[in-house]
């Protein structure tokens, strides 16, 4: 049994997104029927709907930082009731039996997790993400959001929010810290302004100072021009941690330089082509490169209330359905300050 | 005032040793004279009298791998006295007033430690190694050797002993931890008995089984080729901390696919070219990729107090001097189970 439900979609890879409509699964056990009220627009979803990192299927929905309102719950729901204030990330589900999701790190699922869009169910059906009206979602990861975080802020919280949170959090940003961000786009203005919440020091490490007043308004202490290599003599050795938003190649070395003994760089960005880097630049301190990937589905959940609890959302630019392909053209060329949210009431 | 004492030499970059006199300082007040008994040859001394890594001090006398007894102590030495078993490994100073030196960490001085040979010490001055009868080093940078070891299959603990106690007991190897050893040999080898000690599951990657009885024997609890593919598929996500010894740049996303989540791929051999990694390696499961360089002298004190404590020397050739040419040629071939140590007395 299946509803059928508007929604904007790739019909094939590099096609511009169009509007038509797609099957969601009637609403069973544990799964609530979530009224999509906005939906954020991430740089992994035009890699995806590009065909950029594998094959796609298609037609494709993305979208993964969904916010709604729950408009009917299954019979054994027990968190969740119609009206609730809900939200939607990355995965829609995960083998929930290895030792990574017994321990709530279901991104690194071994089994393999559900992606919201792009994936196949563990019915073998094809997944369609948030540019849609509704969506049916296990309330195992589905979240919570907070009264007091509008929602059309809170969409982007639930990938690019959580992106930043869970390696800040993992590597104790915090008080008496430094903290570099790299890259002042949808994922690097939430790295400021959580790593400021949460106490730490923060460095905005940005190719230009175009978006520097930006930056210092977000939370940030300090503003630095990658593109000026002094930058790189006058901070060497500053940093705890850095955690690097940028998709493309970073010379490393120079990189790894500006972290303390000890300090970690953490890549959230992911680069398609591979990286280079010398080993001694890690040896000479004890230095890590490291990655993280989103976060747990209860890290998520601490996410939202950290945010909600220091009035955090995403800075926003809300467009309508009809405008997502012009949204993927400005993305590409990082005209956006600082993420695109499309009012799902026009699709 | 300085003294003049025998000493094996390069006499220019890719020369072979031969014997020489150099000067050594007078014993200045937190000084102490070490009548060398035992050097062991490191794969390093072989890199800088071949000047592979920069321009080298000639002559160059190396040796950083120290153990011998204390012939004559300064007025103001309050840790040693004349008879007394010592070492001295890879530093004979530092800046002593960095974060880094103030935390125990000199072997990451800001200020620039100073190297026990092919550098400029306070003064200015040359320092020469272990290849050598005596030695005059601080008091603050020798080591005591624990009754119970043996000088000889001490010497070699002093570089190859700490440079893998280090990142053992910093990514916390023991109980429950699976931990793999990249390479067999003068380090590996001493990085599987460390392991084993601390208590944790040891696993041996070795280009081929060639040496598996040893790995065995030495306290491995497994033993793989790394040349067979099916390595790879069979350890996926085993391990909690990998160390690789080897100086050859690896494979890396290979490598890093053996980690369990949150895992560390801790280098300290140190390839001279640049490595390639796929960033993709890391974010899938939080995996770092790291480096370790020696120990600081008061973890290489709790070192060599482990390796007394549990009976582990290194596994050693003893060669005369008039060998070390022979030696660098074999351990270049990787002919060499484990360490040569120079026999000083043969000098």
């Amino acid at each position: 049994m299946t509803t059928t439900v508007s929604a904007y979609a790739a019909p094939a890879a590099k096609a511009p997104l169009e509007r038509t409509t797609i099957p969601r699964r009637s609403v069973g056990e544990h799964d609530v029927l979530i009224e999509i009220k906005y939906a954020g627009i991430c740089h992994s979803d035009i890699h995806q709907a590009h065909d950029g990192w594998a094959e796609g299927i298609f037609p494709m929905v993305p979208g993964h930082e969904i916010a709604g309102i729950v408009a009917e719950v299954g019979p054994g729901v027990t968190k969740f009731a119609v009206g609730d204030r809900v939200g939607v990330g990355c995965m829609v589900d995960s083998c929930r039996e290895c030792d990574n999701c017994r321990a709530g790190l279901e991104q690194y699922c071994t089994g393999g997790n559900v992606a919201t869009y792009n994936a196949l169910d563990k019915n073998g059906e094809p997944t369609y993400g948030g540019y849609s009206t509704h969506i049916v979602v296990d309330e195992a990861f589905t979240l919570r959001i907070p009264d007091g975080l509008s929602l059309d802020v809170a969409a982007p919280l639930l990938c690019a929010g959580i992106t930043l949170y869970s390696p800040l959090a993992h590597w104790q940003a915090g008080p008496g810290k430094n903290v570099a961000i790299v890259g002042l786009g949808g994922l690097g203005h939430m790295g400021v302004k959580i790593a400021h919440a949460l106490g730490a020091e923060v460095t905005v490490l940005s190719q230009s100072l175009r978006k520097q007043e930006d930056g210092l308004k977000l939370g940030a202490d300090h503003y630095y021009a990658t593109g000026d290599e002094s930058t790189f003599e006058k901070l060497a050795g500053s940093f705890d941690l850095i955690v690097s938003t940028v998709s493309a190649p970073l010379p490393f070395d120079k990189y790894l330089s500006l972290l303390k003994t000890d300090g970690a760089l953490v890549n959230v960005g992911a680069p398609e082509e591979p990286v280079s880097l010398n080993v001694f630049s890690l040896m000479g301190g004890r230095r890590s490169l490291a990655g993280s990937g989103i976060g747990g589905i209860r890290e998520t959940q601490e996410m939202l209330d950290f945010c909600a609890g220091h009035g955090l959302g995403a800075e926003i630019e809300l467009i309508r359905a009809d405008e997502i392909n012009e949204a993927y053209e400005r993305v590409l060329t990082s005209d956006v300050r600082y993420r695109f949210v499309i009012d799902v009431a026009t699709i």
